[in-house]
């Protein structure tokens, strides 16, 4: 069986637990289940694996949010309680309780962040570090990455309270270094498709 | 007299206490003093207006930070205690105590963090508007909201305590609606230089 999360940048594929990422994708072998953020991506797999499953025609998860993206709905599906912290491209933020998908954000990624800077002026360069403490910034480089990091850190605290955060993505593991009741799980979305994928057999 | 404060953006022009906005310059009659945070545009100021006098050259500030903007400086020069916000292209957060700049913040302007967010993914578009409390998004609108405008609220938060806060610069306005103990002070910049020509002009 082999998992593929097609995110927007990336291929993420799973296979016998071990994780993979690659910008393409082949021809692969086995059963294939999937979900996709990116439409373009998605055609590319279907045309060289037209047997793959998409898991979102199957997955059962509980939100009133309007359009949750299905990747979040993965990476939040194996958590009953806390808050998943998914950073790729983008860092979504959301919470869970009981089960219940309660909402989240979206802000932009590590390297979109750097992106969006270099955009306004070519001066505006940093290099990421964790944010431990509230002092105030007095360089160029420590200013970039409080008004970033910092920013990511300042809104996963303000809905983390004390619940349990859960970190995922390429940027995850970084992330969950400024937060003491955080646990980085790399192989997070492919659990929610795991878990999908079990429940679907069941109910037949 | 005229001032002239470029920014990545635009050339803010300050004429007996008219402000205009402009992404051209010309010809330009009387006493010009400016300050510029881009080397292009000041040298169209400068090609056009030989005798334009650069304000960086006699401003005095106090303050640790190592590379401060001027355009920053200015915007807190007249402020003795406070956290301005100047925002625009990107977003500055400084501090003052006393007469002294504590150190500051650089995020993403608002149309910086939709441009991020489109370059993510086409689907990540956002209207903006002011985040009020803690309510959990539960749409891509709301959730993009709050991880941009929210996050600007929270760093901001961080920093403010019971301090007062001063906006400028095009999201000024906006921004400051989503604060009690705020002011918004279009002309902030320009007080700054005002400020420093009247302390050259005595030093004599």
């Amino acid at each position: 069986m082999v998992l593929v999360d097609i995110g927007n940048t990336n291929f993420h594929i799973w296979q016998n637990g071990k994780i993979k990422h690659s910008k393409e994708i082949k021809r692969l072998s086995g059963e294939i289940f999937y979900i996709s953020v990116n439409r373009q991506k998605e055609e590319v797999l279907l045309s060289l694996n037209p047997e793959a499953v998409n898991l979102k025609n199957y997955v059962n998860f509980n939100t009133n949010y309007k359009g949750l993206g299905i990747d979040r709905i993965m990476a939040c599906k194996s958590i009953t309680a806390g808050v998943v912290i998914d950073a790729g491209s983008a860092i979504t933020i959301d919470v869970m309780e009981k089960g219940f998908h309660k909402g989240g954000i979206i802000m932009p990624g590590i390297y979109a962040f750097k992106k969006a800077f270099g955009t306004i002026s070519e001066v505006l360069k940093f290099n990421e570090h964790i944010v431990t403490d509230e002092i105030l910034p007095n360089s160029t480089n420590d200013a970039l990455n409080m008004g970033s990091i910092g920013a990511v850190k300042c809104i996963i605290e303000k809905y983390a309270k004390n619940k349990k955060l859960f970190f995922t993505g390429s940027d995850g593991k970084f992330l969950s270094h400024m937060f003491i009741n955080a646990e980085y799980i790399e192989d997070l979305v492919f659990r929610g498709m795991l878990l999908t994928i079990e429940e679907v057999k069941k109910s037949y």
